[in-house]
Formats: C-alpha cells, sequence, structure tokens
C-alpha cells in the first residue's frame, strides 16, 4: 500500500490547476527509507534546491520535507503492519519515497504567477521486489531508439517533463530487459531511461558526460567519487555505443536499486568484471 | 469563473498518481467557445488524435469530449449569468475551453501501464480581456534566450512537457511584450511561446519548419491554407534572426486570440503590411 501526503495533509488529490500537471513544472527526488532512515537525504535535497533555483520554483524548506516525509513514512509502516502480513521483512520496513514539487496552481498560461505557493507532494511506496539475481548475475539492457533531447537549462536536474523517458520505456515488452539505454540525436550515449551508465575499459572507468542532457544521479555523484577514492582513472564524456559495446564492464545505477552489473546489452553479453563488483561492495 | 470537468464529473481535483502530474504524459488542446460553438473542433480533435497516437495513448472519443465540453460550458455561462454582471458580453458569451488527456494514473514507474484508462479534464476559462489595439495597433515580442530542444518524436503536437515555454515566458517582465520568439540550439527560428510565427518578405510568406520542434498550430493550419487560395508563395524552413528582421510584415498567431500583427522585435520596429490585414481580415 501506498500513501501520499499534499502540502503537510494525507490526501490522495491534487488541484486540477497545479502546474505540474500543465506543464510538468516542478521537480522531483526518489530515495530509499529504511525503516525512518532517508538514505542520501542531505545529496537528494541538494539536488531538489539545485532543480528548483534552475526553474525559479521557491525551494521548499528541507526541514519541512524531513517532517512530512517522517510523519508520512510512520503512517505507511504502521499501516503495512496492521494490513500486509505477506511482506517478507517483518522488522526492516524498507520504501521508496518520492517528493515531488512543482510551481502550485496557477492561471492559464505559461507565465510562472509573481507570488508562487509550490505544491510539495511526498509519496511512500513499497520498496519493488527486485530478484536477488540482478545483483549477483547482472541485468539486461536494451538500446532506445527514443532520443533525448539536449537542452543544458534542463540538464543534471530531474524535472517533471519526462515524456522522452516514458516513450523509451514503452519500447520494449520482454521483461528480462530491466532498463534501456538512450542517445542524443548524435548518437551519443547519454543515460538509460531510470539509470545512469558506467563502463571499464582497460581498468579506466567512462561514464557520460550531462552537461547538455540527462539527470546527474546522486549515486552517480557517490560512484564518482568512490573511484576516485579507489584512484581509478575516470574519463567524462561523449561516446558510441561502439566504445560501450567494447567495454570490459558495464553498470547502471540510481538511488532505488543502487548498482546492477550489465549481463548483455541486446544481443551482445557482457560479463561482470572485478571494478564493478569492487563498487557494488563499496557502496553497499 | 472558471469550471473543470475531470472524467465527465464536475470537480476540481485529479488523483495524485496521475501521470500528467509526474511525467507530464498527456496532450492537451485549447481553443474558443462562443456560446456553445466551438471553433475549429474537428481540427483541435484531429491534433489531439495525433498526439495521443504518437504518444501511444488510447484516444478519448471525441464525441464523449464534444457532450463533456459543451454540459460544462452550460455550466459555466449559467454561473456567469448570475454572477457576473460586468462583463461587457451580454448576450455573446466567450470561453477559451481547455482539454487535457492524459495516461491516467499509475503505479511508479516511466513504463506506461498494460491498461490504460486516460484521464479527460475539461476546463473553461472566461475569454482573456485583449485590448483592441493589438490586433488594430500590433504587438511587441521579446527574443527569448531559452532554446527549444528537438525530437522529432514530440514535434507538431501539443503534449504536456512546457517547461521551456515556461522557462521562457519568465524572461521579460516588461507588459507590453505579450510573446517571445523561440529558436532551437542552431539559432532557428520555432516559434513563440505561445504562438506560431509568420513573416513576409517581397511578398512571400514565410514560416518555420516545425518537423523537428514546435507545435503545428490549428490556426497555422488555416494561414497557410489561405495563403494558398490568396496564391502567395510560402516558404517553410529553417531561418535565423536577420531573416525575420529583415521582413516588410511579421505576424503571430493561435487558436485563441487568432492573429496579431507585430510591431515590434525587441528594439526593432515593425510596420503593419497588407498581407497580415487581409490574413486577419479573411481569417475573421
Amino acid at each position: 500500500m501506498s500513501e501520499y501526503m499534499i502540502n503537510g495533509v494525507i490526501s490522495d488529490q491534487v488541484s486540477v490547476l497545479d502546474r505540474g500537471l500543465h506543464y510538468g513544472d516542478g521537480v522531483f527526488e526518489t530515495f530509499v527509507a529504511i525503516n525512518d532512515q532517508l538514505q542520501h537525504w542531505d545529496a537528494h535535497m541538494q539536488r531538489l534546491t539545485l532543480g528548483c533555483k534552475r526553474l525559479k520554483i521557491p525551494t521548499p524548506d528541507a526541514n519541512l520535507l524531513l517532517k512530512e516525509t517522517q510523519e508520512l513514512l510512520a503512517t505507511q509502516n504502521n499501516s503495512s503492519e496492521t494490513s500486509d502480513r505477506s511482506t517478507s521483512t517483518k522488522l526492516v520496513k524498507k520504501n521508496v519515497v518520492k517528493i515531488v514539487v512543482t510551481r502550485g496552481v496557477g492561471a492559464r498560461g505559461y507565465k510562472p504567477p509573481t507570488t508562487t505557493q509550490v505544491t510539495r507532494i511526498v509519496a511512500a511506496y513499497p520498496f519493488p521486489d527486485y530478484p536477488e539475481r540482478y545483483y549477483s548475475e547482472g541485468v539486461k539492457l536494451a538500446v532506445c531508439e527514443t532520443q533525448l533531447s539536449c537542452n543544458p537549462l534542463l540538464a543534471g536536474i530531474k524535472h517533471l517533463n519526462r515524456l522522452e523517458q516514458v516513450m523509451a520505456q514503452d519500447e520494449w515488452e520482454d521483461s528480462a530487459i530491466v532498463d534501456g539505454i538512450m542517445l542524443n540525436s548524435d548518437q551519443h550515449i547519454i543515460e538509460c531511461t531510470m539509470s545512469n551508465i558506467y563502463w571499464v575499459t582497460n581498468n579506466q572507468l567512462y561514464t557520460p558526460d550531462l552537461s547538455n542532457c540527462g539527470v546527474e544521479g546522486v549515486t552517480r555523484a557517490n560512484i564518482l567519487k568512490l573511484a576516485e577514492e579507489l584512484q581509478l582513472s575516470i574519463t567524462i564524456g561523449y561516446f558510441c555505443m561502439k566504445d560501450l559495446l567494447a567495454a570490459d564492464e558495464v553498470m547502471i545505477s540510481n538511488s532505488v536499486f543502487g548498482v546492477w552489473p550489465i549481463r548483455a546489452i541486446d544481443q551482445h553479453n557482457k560479463q561482470i568484471g572485478p571494478v564493478t563488483l569492487e563498487i557494488m561492495q563499496k557502496l553497499a
């Protein structure tokens, strides 16, 4: 069961005038809560703040968002205690929290209102039931035909204009495929639909440049920091599919599942390698 | 006063799980209703259908949308009769209708649900109080710094990913500016934030190519058809600001205001010309 809190009130309804609905005029964050512990809270709040600043949306007070998230999780964990006895985790409650901040309600028209009352949405979802083999045996990726468009103004942040990701995820039906690689119009690899991507060639770590499109993942920042500590050579740039397919190891990351090794990209099989295993182990 | 109907029911609330809110996963249409007469209804339904098909969203039945729009307008016009005596039009009720169709509610994650129940939103707003001089003396445009990103998949249709238009309209504060010209990353003119743009040079009509970005306006289609009837030479292509600034006449159009001549683009003054006047007169 999922729970939602809107502007501090438990509710599952938003105003039909919300600019999030009409224009995708807002930002979001998704992260994991283990019991009442919010994973990488500060980093998610930093990116939320960056997104709000970029879109000139007033940033909600992080302490208010924290209070609302904790209240919602208490409700969620209580309700799952009483109603969901089928859960395999009886002591550890693991949820995915999504926080959405929009520019609030507004009249018809794109122009932001002169005074903004942002809409705060906090949603708690049960943690997805990912198979353990995704971590031990790796996962399979598709290569998407849907392109990511470039706009430096919107790059890096997690805004609500996500039709390209929706259309990309609609491309495959094979349930063995867990994510899809997305390219820009120059055929450069940017990211996957819901994760960042990395590969290792000759013991060097590569990941795409996200200054023109893509989302700068919180886990990506952690991986890059870790790679530095491990004294791995890191190259951030523009690469094509042939670079990726020639790699020794490939991995993807996001804030919910962490890191998954890649065992196949379409018909191309990949091996799980030592760098991926070390990063997975150190991040865990 | 504005009225809203959601899935056939008068309401101002939508589900917090609506994919329109989370991803901008939907399309919209905006047009004018004069009393119960819906202007260019068939053309708007055609574009809505095109948008739904492109995004693989089931297209709602146009007759159902028509019935809901008419019901809503009856409510809106009755309520304005009793409550709004200040309106200058006592016999003619003029409203702006916005229809939004989203992929409906869904679980967390970009992937479209296997079965979709679309959300239908019909909203009726009082017609904006545009000054008559906008038509007789022309309006002023800014040139926006916010770029339009290119993606042929999303070009032409009126989808809900509209952050670029929001950010562009946020660029100017001068109330004399009514719209802003938007360029792509190659500095080619595409459209204005809420209208299509045209110009006349040596009696030839020019308007940007919209196959990679931009919205194919219903009024644009009408203007191009009319220009053909008037045996004007029409060039649709990629042009830069210097082409536009060198033009003899400039005009913009959308489905709400129709056609406005341009009297200035930033500091560059323009004259209202005979082609613009003829198009305005024939379309009226």
